[in-house]
Protein backbone atom coordinates (compact mmCIF):
# COMPACT_ATOMS: atom_id res chain seq x y z
CA UNK A 1 0.00 0.00 0.00
CA UNK A 2 1.70 3.63 -1.01
CA UNK A 3 1.85 5.95 2.21
CA UNK A 4 -1.43 7.84 0.01
CA UNK A 5 -3.22 4.92 0.31
CA UNK A 6 -2.54 4.03 3.59
CA UNK A 7 -3.06 8.01 5.19
CA UNK A 8 -6.24 7.88 3.40
CA UNK A 9 -7.19 4.52 4.60
CA UNK A 10 -7.78 6.32 8.47
CA UNK A 11 -10.78 8.23 6.98
CA UNK A 12 -13.86 5.83 7.07
CA UNK A 13 -15.87 7.75 4.41
CA UNK A 14 -17.57 6.00 2.18
CA UNK A 15 -17.05 9.19 0.03
CA UNK A 16 -13.25 8.57 -0.75
CA UNK A 17 -12.39 6.31 -3.88
CA UNK A 18 -12.96 8.32 -6.76
CA UNK A 19 -11.88 11.36 -8.43
CA UNK A 20 -14.29 13.83 -6.62
CA UNK A 21 -16.67 12.77 -3.18
CA UNK A 22 -20.82 12.47 -4.30
CA UNK A 23 -22.93 14.11 -1.63
CA UNK A 24 -26.68 14.34 -3.10
CA UNK A 25 -26.55 16.48 -6.83
CA UNK A 26 -22.98 17.62 -6.28
CA UNK A 27 -19.32 16.45 -6.03
CA UNK A 28 -16.29 17.82 -4.44
CA UNK A 29 -12.94 17.29 -5.77
CA UNK A 30 -9.73 18.32 -4.39
CA UNK A 31 -5.95 18.29 -6.13
CA UNK A 32 -2.77 19.73 -5.23
CA UNK A 33 -0.30 21.01 -8.20
CA UNK A 34 3.17 21.45 -6.29
CA UNK A 35 6.26 22.84 -7.82
CA UNK A 36 9.07 20.28 -8.07
CA UNK A 37 6.36 17.44 -7.93
CA UNK A 38 4.04 18.07 -10.68
CA UNK A 39 5.90 20.99 -12.61
CA UNK A 40 8.82 22.77 -12.52
CA UNK A 41 8.92 26.61 -13.15
CA UNK A 42 11.03 26.32 -16.07
CA UNK A 43 8.61 24.12 -18.18
CA UNK A 44 5.50 26.44 -18.55
CA UNK A 45 4.69 30.25 -18.28
CA UNK A 46 2.99 30.97 -14.88
CA UNK A 47 -0.64 31.80 -17.09
CA UNK A 48 0.45 28.16 -18.17
CA UNK A 49 0.88 26.48 -14.50
CA UNK A 50 -2.49 28.37 -13.48
CA UNK A 51 -4.16 26.88 -16.76
CA UNK A 52 -2.84 23.36 -16.10
CA UNK A 53 -3.58 23.16 -12.57
CA UNK A 54 -7.47 24.50 -13.25
CA UNK A 55 -7.45 21.87 -16.21
CA UNK A 56 -6.40 18.63 -13.45
CA UNK A 57 -9.06 19.67 -11.43
CA UNK A 58 -11.88 19.79 -14.05
CA UNK A 59 -11.07 16.98 -15.12
CA UNK A 60 -11.39 14.96 -11.88
CA UNK A 61 -15.09 16.89 -11.85
CA UNK A 62 -15.73 15.81 -15.64
CA UNK A 63 -14.79 12.63 -15.09
CA UNK A 64 -17.38 11.97 -12.54
CA UNK A 65 -19.96 12.90 -14.88
CA UNK A 66 -20.56 16.34 -13.13
CA UNK A 67 -20.57 19.66 -14.14
CA UNK A 68 -17.98 22.46 -12.94
CA UNK A 69 -19.72 25.45 -11.12
CA UNK A 70 -17.52 26.99 -8.83
CA UNK A 71 -13.94 26.85 -7.69
CA UNK A 72 -12.29 27.19 -4.39
CA UNK A 73 -7.99 28.06 -5.09
CA UNK A 74 -5.70 27.79 -2.63
CA UNK A 75 -1.96 29.45 -3.34
CA UNK A 76 1.79 29.32 -1.87
CA UNK A 77 3.53 31.82 -3.77
CA UNK A 78 7.18 32.86 -3.44
CA UNK A 79 7.54 36.37 -1.91
CA UNK A 80 9.07 38.13 -4.65
CA UNK A 81 6.81 37.59 -6.82
CA UNK A 82 5.96 40.99 -8.88
CA UNK A 83 2.02 42.39 -8.83
CA UNK A 84 3.02 41.39 -13.11
CA UNK A 85 3.43 38.04 -12.07
CA UNK A 86 0.55 37.49 -9.77
CA UNK A 87 -1.77 39.18 -12.81
CA UNK A 88 -0.42 36.46 -15.04
CA UNK A 89 -1.38 33.74 -12.74
CA UNK A 90 -4.56 34.99 -12.01
CA UNK A 91 -5.45 35.50 -15.52
CA UNK A 92 -4.61 31.23 -16.16
CA UNK A 93 -7.26 30.71 -13.34
CA UNK A 94 -9.72 32.86 -14.79
CA UNK A 95 -9.22 31.80 -18.54
CA UNK A 96 -9.78 27.94 -17.51
CA UNK A 97 -12.75 29.28 -15.29
CA UNK A 98 -14.50 31.03 -18.00
CA UNK A 99 -14.10 28.32 -20.86
CA UNK A 100 -15.71 25.73 -18.67
CA UNK A 101 -18.36 28.44 -17.29
CA UNK A 102 -16.80 27.63 -13.37
CA UNK A 103 -17.11 31.07 -11.14
CA UNK A 104 -13.70 31.29 -9.03
CA UNK A 105 -15.35 31.69 -5.18
CA UNK A 106 -12.59 32.25 -2.97
CA UNK A 107 -9.63 31.29 -1.39
CA UNK A 108 -6.30 31.82 0.30
CA UNK A 109 -2.93 32.83 -0.40
CA UNK A 110 0.17 32.28 1.89
CA UNK A 111 3.93 33.31 1.01
CA UNK A 112 6.47 29.95 0.25
CA UNK A 113 9.50 29.13 -0.84
CA UNK A 114 7.94 27.22 -3.74
CA UNK A 115 4.47 27.39 -5.32
CA UNK A 116 1.99 25.56 -4.88
CA UNK A 117 -1.79 25.60 -6.03
CA UNK A 118 -4.69 23.81 -4.25
CA UNK A 119 -7.88 23.88 -6.42
CA UNK A 120 -11.61 22.64 -4.69
CA UNK A 121 -14.08 22.09 -7.19
CA UNK A 122 -17.92 22.23 -6.16
CA UNK A 123 -19.63 20.43 -9.73
CA UNK A 124 -23.67 19.48 -10.08
CA UNK A 125 -24.01 16.23 -11.70
CA UNK A 126 -25.44 15.54 -14.95
CA UNK A 127 -27.36 12.18 -14.38
CA UNK A 128 -25.89 9.27 -12.45
CA UNK A 129 -22.08 9.87 -10.94
CA UNK A 130 -19.65 7.71 -12.89
CA UNK A 131 -17.56 5.94 -10.50
CA UNK A 132 -14.62 3.38 -10.60
CA UNK A 133 -16.30 0.57 -8.79
CA UNK A 134 -18.99 -0.65 -11.51
CA UNK A 135 -17.59 -2.72 -14.02
CA UNK A 136 -18.60 -6.01 -14.92
CA UNK A 137 -16.75 -8.82 -16.37
CA UNK A 138 -17.91 -9.17 -19.68
CA UNK A 139 -17.77 -5.56 -20.34
CA UNK A 140 -15.54 -3.56 -22.94
CA UNK A 141 -12.69 -1.67 -21.43
CA UNK A 142 -11.45 1.67 -23.60
CA UNK A 143 -9.91 4.63 -23.08
CA UNK A 144 -10.34 8.39 -25.56
CA UNK A 145 -7.94 9.93 -27.28
CA UNK A 146 -4.56 9.13 -27.81
CA UNK A 147 -1.92 8.06 -24.51
CA UNK A 148 2.05 8.97 -24.46
CA UNK A 149 2.08 12.46 -25.61
CA UNK A 150 2.15 13.79 -22.32
CA UNK A 151 4.89 10.77 -21.61
CA UNK A 152 7.13 12.30 -24.47
CA UNK A 153 6.44 15.98 -23.12
CA UNK A 154 7.56 15.58 -20.23
CA UNK A 155 11.04 13.36 -21.24
CA UNK A 156 11.93 16.21 -23.36
CA UNK A 157 11.41 18.58 -21.09
CA UNK A 158 13.46 16.32 -18.37
CA UNK A 159 16.20 16.38 -20.68
CA UNK A 160 16.18 20.07 -20.92
CA UNK A 161 14.14 20.64 -23.82
CA UNK A 162 11.01 22.82 -24.37
CA UNK A 163 7.65 22.38 -25.55
CA UNK A 164 5.09 24.46 -27.66
CA UNK A 165 1.96 25.46 -25.83
CA UNK A 166 -0.83 23.51 -27.16
CA UNK A 167 1.23 19.87 -26.85
CA UNK A 168 -0.62 17.50 -24.00
CA UNK A 169 1.31 17.95 -21.20
CA UNK A 170 1.11 21.67 -21.03
CA UNK A 171 -2.38 21.70 -21.92
CA UNK A 172 -4.28 18.66 -21.70
CA UNK A 173 -7.84 18.31 -23.57
CA UNK A 174 -10.64 17.29 -21.15
CA UNK A 175 -13.44 14.93 -23.45
CA UNK A 176 -16.61 16.89 -21.11
CA UNK A 177 -19.12 16.52 -24.08
CA UNK A 178 -18.49 12.94 -24.39
CA UNK A 179 -18.96 12.18 -20.67
CA UNK A 180 -21.79 13.42 -20.76
CA UNK A 181 -23.53 11.87 -23.42
CA UNK A 182 -22.26 8.71 -22.67
CA UNK A 183 -22.51 8.49 -18.82
CA UNK A 184 -25.45 6.55 -18.84
CA UNK A 185 -24.29 3.97 -21.33
CA UNK A 186 -20.97 3.13 -18.86
CA UNK A 187 -20.25 0.62 -15.93
CA UNK A 188 -17.29 2.77 -14.71
CA UNK A 189 -15.21 5.27 -15.51
CA UNK A 190 -12.18 7.53 -14.46
CA UNK A 191 -10.04 9.74 -16.09
CA UNK A 192 -6.19 8.54 -16.44
CA UNK A 193 -3.89 11.21 -14.40
CA UNK A 194 -1.47 8.33 -13.38
CA UNK A 195 -0.71 6.29 -16.75
CA UNK A 196 -3.42 4.19 -18.25
CA UNK A 197 -1.58 0.80 -16.52
CA UNK A 198 -2.05 2.42 -13.01
CA UNK A 199 -5.15 3.98 -13.08
CA UNK A 200 -6.80 0.62 -14.65
CA UNK A 201 -5.78 -1.13 -12.03
CA UNK A 202 -7.08 0.99 -9.67
CA UNK A 203 -10.79 0.94 -11.44
CA UNK A 204 -10.31 -2.80 -11.88
CA UNK A 205 -9.52 -3.08 -8.25
CA UNK A 206 -12.26 -0.92 -7.16
CA UNK A 207 -14.64 -3.34 -8.77
CA UNK A 208 -14.10 -5.77 -6.95
CA UNK A 209 -10.41 -6.91 -8.07
CA UNK A 210 -11.62 -8.02 -11.49
CA UNK A 211 -9.16 -8.29 -14.44
CA UNK A 212 -8.66 -7.59 -17.78
CA UNK A 213 -8.28 -9.85 -21.21
CA UNK A 214 -6.68 -7.77 -23.47
CA UNK A 215 -7.31 -7.44 -27.38
CA UNK A 216 -3.78 -6.86 -28.24
CA UNK A 217 -0.43 -6.12 -26.01
CA UNK A 218 -0.10 -2.44 -25.46
CA UNK A 219 3.49 -0.73 -25.40
CA UNK A 220 4.74 0.67 -21.85
CA UNK A 221 5.26 4.65 -23.61
CA UNK A 222 1.50 4.37 -23.71
CA UNK A 223 0.91 2.57 -20.37
CA UNK A 224 2.45 4.22 -18.58
CA UNK A 225 2.13 7.76 -19.58
CA UNK A 226 0.63 9.85 -16.79
CA UNK A 227 -1.27 13.61 -16.67
CA UNK A 228 -2.87 12.21 -20.06
CA UNK A 229 -6.72 13.26 -19.00
CA UNK A 230 -7.79 11.30 -21.28
CA UNK A 231 -11.07 8.84 -20.40
CA UNK A 232 -10.81 5.28 -18.95
CA UNK A 233 -14.03 3.61 -19.08
CA UNK A 234 -16.03 0.26 -19.23
CA UNK A 235 -19.10 -0.42 -20.58
CA UNK A 236 -21.37 -3.27 -21.59
CA UNK A 237 -21.16 -4.51 -24.95
CA UNK A 238 -24.71 -4.02 -26.13
CA UNK A 239 -24.37 -0.47 -26.09
CA UNK A 240 -21.33 -0.33 -27.90
CA UNK A 241 -22.66 0.54 -31.15
CA UNK A 242 -24.34 3.74 -29.03
CA UNK A 243 -20.89 4.73 -27.41
CA UNK A 244 -19.37 4.80 -31.11
CA UNK A 245 -22.50 7.42 -32.18
CA UNK A 246 -21.62 9.66 -29.52
CA UNK A 247 -17.78 9.37 -30.46
CA UNK A 248 -18.61 10.22 -33.45
CA UNK A 249 -21.12 12.66 -32.76
CA UNK A 250 -18.42 14.78 -29.99
CA UNK A 251 -15.32 13.86 -32.42
CA UNK A 252 -13.85 11.54 -29.60
CA UNK A 253 -11.62 8.85 -30.86
CA UNK A 254 -12.46 5.53 -28.63
CA UNK A 255 -9.62 2.78 -27.90
CA UNK A 256 -11.22 -0.29 -26.64
CA UNK A 257 -8.29 -1.78 -25.55
CA UNK A 258 -10.27 -5.63 -24.24
CA UNK A 259 -13.03 -6.74 -21.74
CA UNK A 260 -13.25 -7.09 -17.89
CA UNK A 261 -12.10 -10.96 -16.96
CA UNK A 262 -11.82 -13.03 -13.93
CA UNK A 263 -8.08 -12.74 -13.58
CA UNK A 264 -6.82 -10.23 -11.24
CA UNK A 265 -5.02 -7.15 -13.31
CA UNK A 266 -1.15 -6.26 -12.40
CA UNK A 267 0.41 -2.31 -12.99
CA UNK A 268 2.81 -3.38 -15.60
CA UNK A 269 4.28 0.87 -14.78
CA UNK A 270 7.03 1.42 -11.95
CA UNK A 271 5.74 3.53 -9.38
CA UNK A 272 7.53 7.04 -9.77
CA UNK A 273 7.01 10.13 -7.21
CA UNK A 274 8.67 12.42 -9.71
CA UNK B 1 -2.83 46.62 -1.24
CA UNK B 2 -1.03 43.62 -0.06
CA UNK B 3 -0.45 41.46 -2.44
CA UNK B 4 -3.14 38.95 -1.51
CA UNK B 5 -5.77 41.25 -2.65
CA UNK B 6 -4.14 42.40 -5.09
CA UNK B 7 -4.17 38.88 -6.52
CA UNK B 8 -7.72 37.76 -4.71
CA UNK B 9 -8.43 41.36 -6.56
CA UNK B 10 -8.32 39.80 -10.36
CA UNK B 11 -11.57 37.38 -9.57
CA UNK B 12 -14.56 39.45 -9.99
CA UNK B 13 -16.87 37.39 -8.21
CA UNK B 14 -19.26 38.82 -5.70
CA UNK B 15 -18.68 35.73 -3.24
CA UNK B 16 -15.34 36.80 -2.49
CA UNK B 17 -14.89 39.19 0.76
CA UNK B 18 -15.61 36.78 3.44
CA UNK B 19 -14.33 33.73 5.59
CA UNK B 20 -16.28 31.50 3.28
CA UNK B 21 -18.43 32.13 0.00
CA UNK B 22 -22.08 31.42 0.23
CA UNK B 23 -23.83 29.93 -2.11
CA UNK B 24 -27.42 28.92 -1.69
CA UNK B 25 -27.65 27.16 1.64
CA UNK B 26 -24.14 25.57 1.56
CA UNK B 27 -20.91 28.04 2.79
CA UNK B 28 -17.43 26.80 1.13
CA UNK B 29 -14.36 28.02 3.29
CA UNK B 30 -11.05 26.83 2.36
CA UNK B 31 -7.52 28.25 3.96
CA UNK B 32 -4.18 26.58 3.92
CA UNK B 33 -2.03 25.69 7.01
CA UNK B 34 1.57 25.61 5.97
CA UNK B 35 5.14 24.77 7.76
CA UNK B 36 7.14 27.35 8.83
CA UNK B 37 4.68 30.23 7.60
CA UNK B 38 2.10 29.13 10.20
CA UNK B 39 3.53 26.99 12.17
CA UNK B 40 7.18 25.04 13.04
CA UNK B 41 6.96 21.27 13.78
CA UNK B 42 8.84 21.99 16.69
CA UNK B 43 5.98 23.36 18.33
CA UNK B 44 3.44 20.70 18.25
CA UNK B 45 2.77 17.10 17.47
CA UNK B 46 1.66 16.25 14.79
CA UNK B 47 -2.00 15.68 16.13
CA UNK B 48 -1.98 19.09 17.84
CA UNK B 49 -1.06 20.20 13.74
CA UNK B 50 -3.80 18.52 12.39
CA UNK B 51 -6.24 19.70 15.10
CA UNK B 52 -5.25 23.46 15.03
CA UNK B 53 -5.47 23.24 11.08
CA UNK B 54 -9.03 21.69 11.08
CA UNK B 55 -9.90 23.88 13.63
CA UNK B 56 -8.92 26.92 11.46
CA UNK B 57 -11.05 26.20 8.39
CA UNK B 58 -14.09 25.11 11.25
CA UNK B 59 -13.91 28.52 12.31
CA UNK B 60 -14.33 30.27 9.28
CA UNK B 61 -16.90 28.31 8.54
CA UNK B 62 -18.91 28.92 11.98
CA UNK B 63 -17.49 32.44 12.03
CA UNK B 64 -20.74 32.86 9.09
CA UNK B 65 -22.87 31.24 10.85
CA UNK B 66 -22.88 28.24 8.93
CA UNK B 67 -22.63 23.99 10.44
CA UNK B 68 -19.31 22.40 8.95
CA UNK B 69 -20.64 19.39 7.23
CA UNK B 70 -17.92 17.80 5.02
CA UNK B 71 -14.13 18.35 4.69
CA UNK B 72 -11.69 17.83 1.93
CA UNK B 73 -7.70 17.74 3.58
CA UNK B 74 -5.20 18.26 1.01
CA UNK B 75 -1.89 17.58 2.51
CA UNK B 76 1.43 17.66 1.34
CA UNK B 77 4.16 15.43 3.46
CA UNK B 78 7.80 15.01 3.98
CA UNK B 79 8.07 11.61 1.98
CA UNK B 80 10.52 10.10 5.19
CA UNK B 81 7.10 10.29 7.46
CA UNK B 82 6.58 7.01 8.94
CA UNK B 83 3.42 4.96 8.88
CA UNK B 84 3.29 6.04 12.29
CA UNK B 85 3.38 9.57 11.66
CA UNK B 86 0.91 9.32 9.28
CA UNK B 87 -1.50 7.71 11.67
CA UNK B 88 -0.93 10.80 14.74
CA UNK B 89 -1.66 12.93 11.52
CA UNK B 90 -4.98 11.53 10.49
CA UNK B 91 -5.88 10.93 13.86
CA UNK B 92 -5.85 14.88 14.36
CA UNK B 93 -8.15 14.99 11.66
CA UNK B 94 -10.57 12.30 12.40
CA UNK B 95 -11.08 13.91 16.12
CA UNK B 96 -11.73 17.37 15.04
CA UNK B 97 -14.19 16.43 12.56
CA UNK B 98 -15.65 14.26 14.84
CA UNK B 99 -15.70 16.89 17.74
CA UNK B 100 -17.83 19.19 15.28
CA UNK B 101 -19.85 16.76 13.42
CA UNK B 102 -18.09 16.95 10.35
CA UNK B 103 -17.10 13.73 7.78
CA UNK B 104 -13.84 14.01 5.86
CA UNK B 105 -15.11 13.14 2.00
CA UNK B 106 -11.56 13.56 -0.08
CA UNK B 107 -8.53 15.13 -0.34
CA UNK B 108 -5.24 14.38 -1.75
CA UNK B 109 -1.60 13.77 -0.82
CA UNK B 110 2.06 14.70 -2.26
CA UNK B 111 5.16 14.46 -1.07
CA UNK B 112 6.95 17.45 -0.68
CA UNK B 113 10.03 19.12 1.97
CA UNK B 114 7.54 20.92 4.39
CA UNK B 115 4.04 20.25 5.18
CA UNK B 116 1.62 21.85 4.01
CA UNK B 117 -2.18 21.41 5.01
CA UNK B 118 -4.99 22.53 2.70
CA UNK B 119 -8.52 22.18 3.84
CA UNK B 120 -11.80 23.20 2.15
CA UNK B 121 -14.79 22.87 4.18
CA UNK B 122 -18.47 22.84 3.03
CA UNK B 123 -21.08 23.82 5.73
CA UNK B 124 -24.80 25.07 5.66
CA UNK B 125 -26.35 28.10 6.85
CA UNK B 126 -27.85 28.23 10.00
CA UNK B 127 -29.89 30.91 9.11
CA UNK B 128 -28.73 34.11 7.76
CA UNK B 129 -25.52 34.26 6.72
CA UNK B 130 -23.06 36.34 9.03
CA UNK B 131 -20.99 38.97 6.91
CA UNK B 132 -18.52 41.44 7.54
CA UNK B 133 -20.76 44.31 5.54
CA UNK B 134 -23.36 45.51 7.15
CA UNK B 135 -22.34 47.00 10.15
CA UNK B 136 -24.23 50.01 10.29
CA UNK B 137 -23.13 53.63 12.32
CA UNK B 138 -24.11 53.16 16.14
CA UNK B 139 -23.92 49.47 16.28
CA UNK B 140 -22.03 48.28 19.22
CA UNK B 141 -18.34 46.35 18.42
CA UNK B 142 -18.06 42.96 20.16
CA UNK B 143 -15.64 40.51 20.24
CA UNK B 144 -15.69 37.43 22.29
CA UNK B 145 -13.51 35.38 25.20
CA UNK B 146 -9.91 36.79 26.13
CA UNK B 147 -7.78 37.75 23.83
CA UNK B 148 -3.73 38.15 23.73
CA UNK B 149 -3.06 34.35 24.78
CA UNK B 150 -2.42 33.26 21.55
CA UNK B 151 0.08 36.43 21.09
CA UNK B 152 1.70 35.22 24.54
CA UNK B 153 2.20 31.77 23.32
CA UNK B 154 3.64 32.74 20.28
CA UNK B 155 6.37 34.79 21.51
CA UNK B 156 6.73 32.12 23.97
CA UNK B 157 7.40 29.71 21.15
CA UNK B 158 9.43 31.72 19.18
CA UNK B 159 12.24 32.76 21.93
CA UNK B 160 12.15 28.70 22.44
CA UNK B 161 9.89 27.83 25.11
CA UNK B 162 6.64 24.90 25.20
CA UNK B 163 3.41 25.75 25.37
CA UNK B 164 0.76 23.21 27.68
CA UNK B 165 -1.77 21.43 25.55
CA UNK B 166 -4.74 23.07 26.40
CA UNK B 167 -3.38 27.03 25.26
CA UNK B 168 -4.89 28.93 22.88
CA UNK B 169 -2.60 28.67 20.43
CA UNK B 170 -2.58 25.20 19.92
CA UNK B 171 -5.94 24.43 20.73
CA UNK B 172 -8.46 27.76 20.08
CA UNK B 173 -11.87 27.20 21.17
CA UNK B 174 -14.65 28.11 18.38
CA UNK B 175 -17.68 29.88 19.58
CA UNK B 176 -20.18 27.86 17.41
CA UNK B 177 -22.96 27.64 20.04
CA UNK B 178 -22.94 31.52 20.85
CA UNK B 179 -23.00 32.28 17.08
CA UNK B 180 -25.43 29.87 16.04
CA UNK B 181 -27.87 31.38 18.88
CA UNK B 182 -27.23 34.93 18.38
CA UNK B 183 -26.46 35.56 14.46
CA UNK B 184 -30.17 36.50 13.66
CA UNK B 185 -28.86 39.49 16.74
CA UNK B 186 -25.84 40.64 14.65
CA UNK B 187 -25.31 42.91 12.01
CA UNK B 188 -21.82 41.60 11.06
CA UNK B 189 -19.30 39.34 12.46
CA UNK B 190 -16.00 37.59 11.33
CA UNK B 191 -13.24 35.40 13.19
CA UNK B 192 -10.33 36.93 14.73
CA UNK B 193 -7.44 35.52 12.91
CA UNK B 194 -4.81 37.84 12.38
CA UNK B 195 -5.85 40.28 15.30
CA UNK B 196 -8.59 42.30 16.53
CA UNK B 197 -7.06 45.75 14.86
CA UNK B 198 -6.62 43.99 11.69
CA UNK B 199 -9.86 42.32 11.38
CA UNK B 200 -11.92 45.22 13.00
CA UNK B 201 -9.96 47.27 10.19
CA UNK B 202 -11.77 44.83 7.36
CA UNK B 203 -14.97 44.40 8.96
CA UNK B 204 -15.05 48.25 9.21
CA UNK B 205 -14.30 48.43 5.33
CA UNK B 206 -16.61 46.31 4.27
CA UNK B 207 -18.75 47.87 5.86
CA UNK B 208 -18.49 50.90 3.74
CA UNK B 209 -15.29 52.49 5.23
CA UNK B 210 -17.29 53.27 8.46
CA UNK B 211 -14.90 53.82 11.76
CA UNK B 212 -14.96 53.17 15.17
CA UNK B 213 -15.39 55.14 18.47
CA UNK B 214 -14.04 53.15 21.58
CA UNK B 215 -15.44 53.36 25.12
CA UNK B 216 -11.45 52.51 26.03
CA UNK B 217 -8.11 52.45 24.66
CA UNK B 218 -6.94 48.90 24.03
CA UNK B 219 -3.53 47.37 24.53
CA UNK B 220 -1.08 46.36 21.55
CA UNK B 221 -0.60 43.00 22.88
CA UNK B 222 -4.63 42.51 22.52
CA UNK B 223 -5.32 44.50 19.46
CA UNK B 224 -2.65 42.59 17.55
CA UNK B 225 -2.99 39.29 18.74
CA UNK B 226 -3.33 36.76 15.82
CA UNK B 227 -4.70 32.86 15.79
CA UNK B 228 -6.99 33.91 18.66
CA UNK B 229 -10.34 32.64 16.55
CA UNK B 230 -12.83 34.52 18.83
CA UNK B 231 -15.65 36.45 17.11
CA UNK B 232 -15.96 39.60 16.60
CA UNK B 233 -19.20 41.46 15.73
CA UNK B 234 -21.47 43.93 15.76
CA UNK B 235 -25.44 45.04 16.60
CA UNK B 236 -28.03 46.92 17.08
CA UNK B 237 -27.87 48.37 20.26
CA UNK B 238 -31.57 47.21 20.56
CA UNK B 239 -30.01 43.82 20.79
CA UNK B 240 -27.92 43.90 23.62
CA UNK B 241 -29.95 42.51 26.58
CA UNK B 242 -31.12 39.87 23.96
CA UNK B 243 -27.32 38.89 22.91
CA UNK B 244 -25.86 39.10 26.70
CA UNK B 245 -28.60 36.69 27.72
CA UNK B 246 -27.70 34.33 24.43
CA UNK B 247 -23.71 34.70 26.10
CA UNK B 248 -24.85 33.66 29.90
CA UNK B 249 -26.56 30.90 28.12
CA UNK B 250 -23.64 29.41 26.15
CA UNK B 251 -21.12 30.59 28.78
CA UNK B 252 -19.57 33.66 26.36
CA UNK B 253 -17.74 36.02 27.75
CA UNK B 254 -18.60 39.15 26.09
CA UNK B 255 -16.39 42.16 25.73
CA UNK B 256 -18.03 45.50 24.14
CA UNK B 257 -15.36 47.99 22.55
CA UNK B 258 -17.17 50.52 21.24
CA UNK B 259 -19.44 51.53 18.36
CA UNK B 260 -19.44 52.23 14.53
CA UNK B 261 -18.55 56.06 13.86
CA UNK B 262 -18.04 57.93 10.88
CA UNK B 263 -14.51 58.30 11.33
CA UNK B 264 -12.11 55.92 9.40
CA UNK B 265 -10.56 53.21 11.66
CA UNK B 266 -6.78 52.21 10.71
CA UNK B 267 -5.35 48.94 12.03
CA UNK B 268 -3.05 49.81 14.69
CA UNK B 269 -0.80 46.37 14.32
CA UNK B 270 2.57 45.92 11.91
CA UNK B 271 2.26 43.91 8.93
CA UNK B 272 3.23 41.24 9.93
CA UNK B 273 4.01 37.58 7.28
CA UNK B 274 5.60 35.70 10.01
Amino acid sequence: MSKEAFFISHFGSKHIGDDGAVVGNYVYSKDLFCEDIHFKRAWMSLEQIAQKSMLVNLSDAIAMNAKPCYALIGVVLPKQFSHAQLTELARGFEAMAKRYGVEIIGGDTTAGEKMMISITIVSTLQGKALERKNAKVGDLVAYTGKLGHSYKGLTRLLRGGSLSKKTRFIRPTLKANFVYKSAKYLSSGMDISDGLSKDLSRLLKESGNVGLHVKKKLPKRLLCSGEEYEMLFSFNPRHKQGILRIAQQTRTKINIIGHVARKRYRCVCKEHHF
